[in-house]
């Protein structure tokens, strides 16, 4: 766990309160976990796994806010959060909801217009807080947060440059350390061990994927030992102080086959190609573009995307696809990832985080030569 | 990834056949991941990740289920799912929630009366499911899944037993492996070997809380070494084929004080009388009241639970507290953990699983004298 971060609490309450103010909104009530983590700073450990534990971070136009969390967390979230107030409710004893209702009437916002997220209140829940606050006018911010979100104030950056770098640095020392005979699950433990080393709170979705298994999507660790010949595929997943890192390579134990070698150069290609195209006010579908091409002239399988944006979620807006056309902004934080999973046989993925600069994009990691591994 | 488990499908469809008839349901739309898994057997990686994945299982009465996924995880979901159609939707290309609609009219379902979780799907899915289907009537359905998913089936019943027994040998081997000098992430290590070796899917939430630690609510491992002297607290959470583990034990590093002492065996005692307390018929908030009574008497703090169901999620019916009656039935699967947490100093919890029978409960773990580790 993590204490507050000086300095964001500021940027993001004024950026809030700026929203709240052009949209005509009293005040908002973010529930889901991301959007109560981004305001707050708070991350009650079990909203994301009991879904009765609601938290909610309220935020009156004008500051003041306030975050509302099972009491059983009180002492976790009182150490992150960065909101002047808590509340804690007792389970089973007290509805989340109505207490939310409660917290916004007595600020005197029991008429107001109050910005909440149609996409995670469930359909109970939001019925709920309209009877129980009749004369509100209950505005979906869904969209609102969303387009917040994408734009990352300096703290944030400094954030996940961080942990970033340290999932590159973790995975050039995977290379070094392990080859054959060694089996992803030690890997796996390797890779826990620095993260927790680097302050990261937890992996929450490591890929080590070793032989045919590398060109499997989603490839937790298991017992299975590395092989001369082997592509290794690793995507460090986890967060720190609610941070996300997002960093995949590929590498190969041993020599590689001529084939190896050539989907890694070309992917490497590619990669670089996006980067280049990367500036404030290029599109996304265009960078998806790129990718799409190479890969169709290549006949190899493309993704349905190359990048995504980095945050307190693992994919989160700018969404770098054929059918999303975003607007790269300086300060978005993206990762781009060229992939191509031949089923069965390998797959390559190399994947990079970056920040949009104001003429181009900073990288937070470098991808190099095709690593290899002990045979 | 666990596969089909035979006879599971056939009794819960049953089961739910039933159910629809007695409440004028034409079919029931699962949408949360615990009602999609429990209905048919998939539970796609990613719905429990990122929110927009949504997954369903759609079952009309008289059988003939769909699970609805996205397409990246077909192949897992279908090796998974024991209904006999699978659709799959393209993400960002198609909308789920319009998804599930089609399925439903295509099925002449259009203006059936469907059950659906209104305590899962959004307000905004909700509202485009009805926009969707304009002639159908939405009932709330979440009461009725959470009643019927209490009392396991035979099959259901052999997963959790098997898993649990597995969870409890595993402390054990702990007990016996480490000592003084051994690091919290050391054991849990261990223990997500030993797991995936009884074919665990993996661990969801381990404690392994050493010294004071063993006293924090959730206390994942760190780098902490145990000492001589400390109070380690490890709770065994996972899951394997969709079904919990979740025993825990405490145990002291070389001899214990005079005080850990009597609380642990206070505890062994509370947890012994609780369980005697279990029969069909007996109502869970008289067995609360034996664990507060006792806490009360020897002047230490009491949980605001001491139990709870067990089955496709960690924590669900029946649930054991003050506030909740509920009469147990034969076919109930429970954890009974009486635990006290003395803040900064130690926490002892014991807690084991077991199956309600026709005339008391049948053990799936066993806890016995106070476990110590080499000093």
């Amino acid at each position: 766990m993590n204490g507050p971060v000086a300095g964001i609490a500021d940027e993001i309450v004024m950026k809030l309160d700026e929203a709240m103010a052009a949209s005509g909104l009293d005040a908002l009530l973010a529930t889901s976990p991301e959007n109560v983590a981004w305001v707050s700073g708070a991350a009650p450990p079990s909203q994301k796994t009991v879904r009765s534990r609601l938290a909610a971070a309220i935020l009156p136009r004008g500051g003041n806010g306030e975050v509302v969390a099972i009491a059983l967390e009180g002492p976790v979230v009182r150490t992150q959060s960065r909101l002047p107030e808590l509340r804690l409710y007792e389970e089973f004893v007290e509805d989340p909801v109505l207490v939310f209702a409660d917290s916004l009437a007595r600020r005197g916002l029991g008429d107001a217009a109050i910005g909440v997220e149609e996409t995670h209140l469930s359909h109970a829940d939001y019925e709920k807080l309209a009877r129980a606050l009749p004369d509100a006018r209950l505005v979906r911010a869904d969209e609102r947060f969303e387009e917040l979100r994408m734009v990352k104030t300096p703290a944030e950056i400094a954030l996940i440059r961080d942990i970033g770098a340290a999932a590159d640095r973790i995975a050039k020392e995977v290379f070094e350390h392990f080859g054959a005979g060694s089996t992803e699950r030690e890997i796996a433990n390797f890779v826990a061990e620095r993260y927790a080393e680097a302050g990261g709170d937890g992996l929450t979705m490591l890929v080590v994927g070793s032989g045919p298994r590398s060109a499997a999507v989603n490839a937790p660790p298991t017992g299975r030992a590395l092989e001369l010949g082997d592509v290794l595929r690793l995507d460090i997943i986890g967060t720190k102080g609610r941070y996300h890192s997002d960093v995949a390579r590929t590498a190969v134990v041993g020599a590689p086959t001529d084939e190896v070698r050539r989907v890694y150069d070309l992917l490497v290609g590619v990669h670089h190609r996006c980067l280049e195209a990367l500036r404030p006010g290029a599109l996304t579908s265009d960078v998806y573009a790129i990718y799409r091409a190479a890969m169709d002239d290549a006949g190899l399988p493309p993704y349905h995307f190359v990048g995504h944006g980095l945050g307190i979620t693992l994919h989160e807006g700018p969404f770098v696809n054929a059918l999303t056309e975003i607007r790269l902004e300086e300060g978005m934080v993206l990762c781009i990832e060229p992939l191509t999973l031949l089923e069965g046989r390998f797959g390559v993925q190399i994947e990079d985080e970056l920040l949009i600069t104001v003429d181009g994009y900073e990288p937070f990691s470098e991808v190099g030569d095709l690593p290899r591994m002990a045979g």
